[in-house]
């Protein structure tokens, strides 16, 4: 029963919990920029969904992608943005975002702050699609967000 | 997409969202004291599970319970303290909690702080039962629990 509960741990700057493993991501490989994963709840027969908490550094931000399943995310803490389908809204600790389908997204830290996000998955889901040349081009179309998606 | 994002308001001393209803619960009927329950996620066809949110008023608590369904709890805000199974442990804003099946639990706020947490459940799920007379007596049984339990 012990391991049931995870402390909450402030290491330096970051946000970790007791236990629990952190990922950090390699910025060419990910598209991502000073981002970090830790997975606060598995997936069991009992939960078919995780529970995940990715934070980023100052000035950092998330791989721009869409996938088929839903993201439900809460942000914990700091201030930042984020950009969803055709829009860009600021976002600051506490703050929910439902990512439907198929739709693009993309997170930003703030320059001067952390973001950090809890973000809740169907275990059973399919890979994140990364944007071609051609979504790129097509979302440069797009004036509210051509100056704020990075890749 | 606008209502994709729900902002996060502070409401006096409780916390609020956006477009979210806030339920609070007949003490009597409930067995809980100066609890309120926001759903920030319902369940939907690709997420079949659903994020709330509880609050406890200082010096309340949450129903004494088991049920065979899961909860992932993570606390957003505050102290307290949580009984798990014969075990009573201290909690604090972004401690984990993870609640086995058919584990009797119950969480307390601190007489001097909210307690705030998320909780994630199945959206397919059994009903919670309550502690019976016999319950209480076997559970009056523990030591480490014994002094804490309110029912």
């Amino acid at each position: 029963m012990e391991d049931a509960i995870r402390n909450f741990v402030e290491q330096g700057e970051a946000y970790r919990w007791s236990g629990v493993e952190t990922k950090t991501y390699n910025a060419a490989e990910s598209q991502s920029r000073g981002m970090s994963k830790q997975i606060l709840f598995e997936a069991d027969e009992n939960l078919p969904s995780e529970l995940r908490y990715f934070e980023s550094e100052p000035g950092g931000h998330s791989a721009l992608e869409r996938h088929h399943h839903v993201h439900a995310v809460l942000v914990l803490r700091g201030s930042g943005s984020v950009m969803l389908g055709d829009h860009v809204r600021r976002i600051r600790a506490f703050d929910t975002v439902y990512v439907p389908p198929d739709t693009w997204h993309q997170f930003y830290a703030d320059a001067d702050s952390y973001l950090g996000f809890l973000c809740l998955v169907n275990c059973d889901r399919d890979r994140p699609e990364r944007a071609s040349e051609s979504d790129i081009a097509g979302l440069n179309q797009i004036a509210a967000i051509r100056d704020v998606i990075r890749f």
